[in-house]
């Protein structure tokens, strides 16, 4: 049995509980160690049990070795959940409020009856998962090693009049030869007007000269995500545009200065915030300046204005202000940190902006 | 207003509803004729509105057109949600049991109060969405279309020494100059004995001669999936696979000759898991027959022993035998069809098998 669930029973000891059903596929690919999908794992003292299917049993078998017994569930998973909560005799139930559906909670608690109790939980896994351990790290900066490799080489196939949608076709290939698995996300690339999008959908509009290419790109490597965004510029860079990239640019500089172990995530938020007030652009930085990431490309923690939280060691999140201008063009400068005893890597770092 | 919004009203009435929230992407995409994404919709005949967050609200007012009210709600979606039930003067408001967390279905009901009641509902736009309309239908041809092409095109590119990983390198950039807006799931590549794994990974294992490679593909069109499987093979054909391999084809050959207005779903599963079980592999067919394929790339029906209601012309579906000895090969044929009003049409018809 590995540390994770070690440590994830001392949770549920603290709050009461016998037993936890998880939901949260990459709650469940943490403390199994594994690239889990589709499965519901459930973790007591007296035993784990991860429910999948008949499609991943050959697959679940080679990777839970002794973490947990595999119990494959062709029917209703409730059933099958419900019948081996009350088979390990277990009194108090966790299970995770924000992943599991209404009907399926309903379910499993008509089923159980009076057999046990059925509590909600937020985020116990989810704490534990911000701070980073060694080899998450290592995959972490390998799916970064990759992003990087991926910019410098997109950088050359930019040209006018090609597809927003052929680049993320050049980026999808290319980043498998690297060793991705997979991209973490729908790729952004958002030229011209379309840049103004925080989430824009890459489509068939072709780049043109004179104007900014915002690309977004985050890769699988082992489980553990990238998240990085540069703005590329064809020909010449008109004048407002350089401007907001430059307040852009020297917000998200004052922000990582700022990172240290002990500091609120609010006040990186904030930093990075009044400088864009500060140039009068106020009502058009419209989201978080940051997100946790590893297991999922967004995840805890987020550095966002009422986040009281303090930094610690070991977590890993993006930086990314942004400016955008409805109809006219956008820019967002996203890199990746990890806070050390001191103050912060840019795992990024390496990445021209 | 269109008429999927009109349709849903009726529905409601029928159940003595007078709200219904969305939170099924593809039901929200159905009903507002977009690519809809991180949204919910609350729908009701005194109004609709669609609660989005900042990321989204520019490309948003661009395609809701009158079809519902735009709310752009940056803090707790629960309580945006519950204020608008609340000013509309709802009273009763459905809510998708499957597609909403426990956590927001409570946090709803708690801000509410006694100011409306919350009342689980389960595949209402589901149940409209497996009979598709000429539009629809329309959309998911290119995609079939596109995945035909992207087949043709990765025949020649498969050759000993690739990696798994390298081919959906390549489907992943074709598709998307052949007008695919993304693949529609992790298109699987599984050589040799991993195609005994029907959800397999994708890795870095190398196609070997002599042994079946397996790719399950689907694309992206509009919005609408197509979902395909065809076995290839590299070199001479195992004796045991040749043989396994005409079985499937056989089994999959009846279903699809069984498939007509009226007919039971359970049917047309039945045929071909019959035949299978005649020729000694009961066991090894571990998955249902087939499942509907449209804004999802799995959505109703189900085409599964158990499923007693009867096909109708405009259903479109997948039927995918298979059969898998773990640790040896697999073999998956799954083409796609479109009920008529007489019989089916292969979709996919004109992909070699």
């Amino acid at each position: 049995m590995n540390l994770r669930l070690k440590s994830a029973y001392s949770q549920l000891k603290e709050r009461g509980l016998d037993g936890l059903l998880l939901s949260l596929p990459a709650n469940i690919s943490y403390l199994t160690e594994s690239l889990s999908r589709d499965s519901y794992l459930l973790i007591s003292e007296k035993g784990n049990i991860y429910f999948t299917d008949s499609r991943y049993t050959e697959e679940a078998r080679s990777f839970l070795k002794d973490n947990a017994r595999l119990k494959e569930c062709n029917g209703p998973v409730f059933k099958c959940i419900a019948r081996a909560a009350l088979e390990l005799g277990l009194s108090s139930v966790g299970f995770e409020e924000r992943h599991l559906p209404f009907a399926e909670f309903s379910r499993i608690k008509e089923y159980a009856k009076e057999g046990f109790a059925l509590v909600p939980t937020n985020g116990i896994i989810e704490d534990r998962r911000q701070v980073k351990d060694k080899q998450e790290i290592a995959r972490i900066r390998k799916a970064t090693r990759i992003t990087a490799l991926s910019l410098q080489h997109i950088r050359k196939f930019l040209k006018p009049g090609i597809k927003e949608v052929e680049v993320v076709a050049e980026l999808e290939r290319f980043i498998r030869y690297q060793g991705a698995r997979a991209s973490a996300f729908d790729i952004i690339v958002a030229s011209g007007h379309n840049s103004s999008q925080p989430h824009h959908l890459s489509g068939a509009r072709r780049l043109k000269d004179n104007e900014p290419v915002l690309i977004d790109l985050g890769v699988d490597f082992q489980g553990y995500k990238s998240d990085l965004t540069r703005v590329f510029f064809l020909g010449k860079i008109n004048v407002l545009v350089r401007k907001v990239y430059d307040i852009v640019l020297a917000a998200q500089d004052l922000a990582i200065k700022r990172i240290r172990p002990g500091a609120e995530m609010a006040e990186i938020d904030r930093v990075a915030r009044e400088y864009i007030r500060s140039k009068g652009y106020a009502g058009y930085f419209t989201h978080n300046l940051g997100h946790g990431f590893g297991l999922e490309v967004h995840e805890e923690p987020r550095i966002r204005g009422k986040e009281a939280a303090a930094l610690k060691p070991g977590m890993t999140f993006t930086v990314e202000p942004g400016i955008y201008l409805p109809g006219k063009f956008g820019i967002r400068i996203e890199d990746m940190v990890l806070v050390t005893s001191k103050r912060c890597e840019v795992l990024s770092g390496s990445i021209n902006k």
